[in-house]
């Protein structure tokens, strides 16, 4: 179910057996000289698609995240992270009026993870500083960390993965748009590794916008395997958070 | 072409031939008890897919707006205006780095109108008080008050439109989405009409979430046509800010 | 009875028939040649005198408003968007406090209107997002787009009133400031129209600061004219928003 | 010279000669069950008026200050402190791209004084840690707190002076508004002293909202005395401060 | 007691004897050429220990200030006074969870001072719009400002105490880290007085960082008698602000 | 060296043969029944005195962090992650004024992680959003999180350290202040572990304040063998980063 393609009846029906959702959260920002620049948005809402059929709430995807290092590459936006905490801040606030408790932000790139859980304390700080007691549960679930995907990512590519415009990601980006898929080789096929700066400093050391990572290895029939190892890494995950046992 | 499912070097090539970039802009609120909670977005959002089909840049959909006085029915997402301000700013001073000056957002929410205004303006504030000269130029462009769209929203329905859940564009997400069309009387036929204000006085006055508007005269046919209608407006009024004669 | 005027028990007995304030906003700008820099200002505190007299509680004069694109210009003051929406924020919660629930801002500069109108969503956000009903209505009256002032303008000037530093303002603050009337050609007679961006965009198409208007048009006696058809305007306004059945 | 009543012609034959500015900052809160509730305001926009008829420029007077413990008596506004930084910080900003290099705040309200003063350590840290040298000066001036007042005050009124709702600042608006001169007895005579926390704690301690005050010694001819003390006062200060030697 | 010394448990008992505490706030800014980069922390958290050895609960010391004209010597660190003040209140906010009421920030730098009060005032701001009535008390004492730290450096100094890097301070860090103790001429023995603006001009007009003082007058035996003297002025201001008859 | 200890020339002089800085980081929080309320704050704070002394220099502790689900214990201060966020940033940009470029943030708490990288990416972002380079090289080094620290932790305790008011930080408070150790059994022996959310939930679940830890298994000679590894970790993992061939 879909929060955009649902009508107010229907989310308040939902709402009498489940009071969690989904918000797929990504990032618009540059991912290599043939990756998408969405494809951090793409892949959580791929799989987010996957979980909506098995009847859970999935809400707008948050398309832009913190990607400020990218932006020496065209076209690649950035939130500042005290924007994308306000962002995270409205939207869990606003559900929460309608009675919804279990936020889970499915999460498509590495750099919103520590913005999103500090924006999380930021929610949670404002019950505990006001003397509260919050119904709130908020998590971040990285389709890109749950066991099965990085399990088919080492069989798949071993280090070849690299940790950006990685051939898992791309792979997937596939799967949901096959018309995309392309076959080109990369120059040099390993780029280098190492930390994240400021966008300047990224673009000197990572020039093509790749980190470490072989996109080039990633094929279209890939890219239905990580749906399938995403969905079920993200189902379970979320039950176990949603679920009425759920501490 | 889509800013999402581009490459990098496909925006840089895009860059050379034009600055220009269109943001669908929207809102997650009830739309009554028969329209979609992601109405405002999915509209603007549909009529710049042709856009981009016309070669013309189409970012991310910035699917929340400021929708504060909607969050009496479930489902509903407001962004604070300071929380979208510094959304929309975020954006633009984004790409700015990468060479574009003209941002059109194609909106679909009337609850969006002075927050993105303002949001303009203080962009425009930060140059003007830095003492800098600014190339952005940014307008709004509300895809239901064109001149093709008003024309065929009158003739097919007179005052029936309303000001919320409004037949037009309950039958262009139906042309978007046309599984999700439906033919479900409502009661009242005509809900009433008034100011909008927080919420509750909203929800009290409003208690179907309707103002004004009788949806159920939608049809899917029209949806193609205010599809129609849409696109030329917004084709024509982008064309004119972003041409080379755009004063 | 003006605000800055009276007592604290004045302002209690005030309350027992009254929650309704008027609180006139302008702006700090250049206005032309000719123009005062206060007019935007001068011209919504003037028609306040009338409904202060009238027996209506007046604010004092937020003087300053969002006047960005005027930075061009010798004297302009502007605050920024976040400033204004705080500034109106605060004014409007503190009256709350001792019961005011009515808030009529009259305004003299258009470029107020957005920022205002995000300012009211703002507070009402804030009533929304805590699932509180908040009893404050706000609405902003341009005292230059009345009825009645709108005719008179049509007839005084047709289409030499322009769009900045028009004669119908600049004629009401000679009624305001007798002295200060002046007959002064300028050059060219009608200035160019067109879009508003940043500070020095501004200052680059519109040299002399004038938006299509003539403001050697003005006469003293006009100024009398827009006063009585402005106050007309306001107070029917003001009523209707005010009175028992203001929905 | 008022900027308000000022062209902007008139504004850039002024920074010629000087490149310095008054502007009158108040507050609108009780003072007592007789004075006025703009009295802070009224006082240094009177003496202001001296100094504008003495050749210097005058900015529009910031009405409303930092009030929040008047809070608890009808009619009293307040900023809060950090909405009051952003207001000056903007004011001054905005004159400074003129080239307004000295900014005298001429000041009536006590509650003002740490407020303003961290907004001009704001607006200088701004250029500090951005490793720029700044032009701007600003000052404070309390109006009160002349050495002329002060001589005054006691003279006249020796502790009865207080120090809220003073019969110094009530005279002083007499002068101002002849017509609202009154002559009444407050019971008690002299109200208690004390420090200063929230409104609710404020309205406890000082029921009728004076503090340590003898208002009903003012008369009306004291006001022209203390009008013409502060002028002199003032206009020392300003001269010191703005002076080629103003070191 | 210092609370970062305690357990949970023990300030739960503390709470029932008393809600008051201390929290030493200073800064982290050059003090001339041989006074320490952390004087105004040292200061008044060596004066604050001797308030913990006579029961008095002392916090964590607030060590970086308001400093944004120290900027032009090396190893300064400013937080902008909006900055500061967000952190005082999260501080107060957060201890008035467990039921502290009050508040005494024992300070060591006269640039916290506008700032701190801002603070207070913000924090008792939010009480006074929300029609909440608080309960907090918070006051500052600025440890140099004492009737008998000031009596003993007009003793010890008269006039050569200055206003930066004083021997009175410097003499009691000495008294808190005796190897640091120097001996040192320095050129010019008296330097400059005056207003203190932004980090440049600060630098240009008191080039080795002191205003007007003659730190070398400071003597390792003074160290001693103004901590005592020190101690004994904050007890009894803490005493009087803290006691049961506190107004 | 630490910096609050040195004169500014001092700190010149240091910048001519290095630009990186250590600043720890810690939080003010309850750490069980036994653990100080400063364990956070002392454990950096004591492995950067070795730093110290290794001639790196160190700046003044941080002393309050993120642990809004701390307060429901008391003593427990917290800042909001914008706050921290804001004081990180002021720290970070008044150090790179003075040519700083090198900010190793020691870390004792784990609640600070996702708010301080947070703080770096906004910094970062406010160059790349400017398209400045930025020369600033930040990171987070948590002592508790090194190779010998965790080996001797699990060496010493097992899965007994759990992770919150572990015994490996207790023991190395207790080297701090060898006065301060305790021997006392707490029952239950081994707390639950679990999630973190707000402090009403965190009290309710973790109900002593521990989270998953037997502290009464630390012993005053571990404090010594954590002192010691965690200084061999910071110092080899902050030359790393600082040195010259630091990428
Ligand atoms: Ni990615
Ligand atoms: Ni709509
Ligand atoms: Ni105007
Ligand atoms: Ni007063
Ligand atoms: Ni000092
Ligand atoms: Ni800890």
């Amino acid at each position: 179910m879909f929060l955009q393609r649902a009508t107010w009846p229907e989310v308040e029906s939902y709402l009498e057996r489940s009071t969690g959702i989904v918000v797929p959260i990504g990032s618009t920002e540059q991912h290599g000289p043939t990756g998408l620049i969405g494809t951090d948005a793409i892949c959580p809402e791929t799989i987010a698609a996957g979980m909506a059929e098995a009847g859970i709430l999935v809400g707008p995807t948050l398309s832009i995240g913190m990607a400020q290092h990218h932006l020496g590459f065209p076209g690649s936006i950035t939130l500042r992270p005290s924007t994308l905490m306000a962002l995270v801040g409205d939207v869990v606030t606003s559900l929460s009026v309608h009675g919804f408790t279990h936020f889970y932000f499915l999460n498509g790139h590495g750099g919103n993870i520590a913005t999103v859980n500090a924006a999380f304390a930021e929610i949670w700080a404002q019950a505990s500083l006001a003397q509260r007691s919050s119904d709130l549960r908020m998590k971040m679930g990285n389709w890109f960390a749950g066991q099965r995907v990085r399990a088919l990512a080492r069989e798949l590519y071993g280090d070849a993965d690299g940790s950006h415009a990685t051939p898992s990601e791309i792979a997937l980006t596939w799967h949901a748009y096959p018309d995309l898929a392309r076959d080109e080789a990369l120059d040099p096929v390993r780029p280098p590794d190492g930390p994240i700066r400021d966008a300047a400093d990224y673009r000197k050391h990572f020039p093509d916008g790749r980190i470490g990572s072989e996109p080039h290895r990633a094929k279209p029939e890939h890219g239905k395997r990580f749906y399938e190892a995403g969905l079920a890494d993200a189902l379970e995950d979320y039950r176990r958070f949603a679920g009425a046992d759920s501490r």
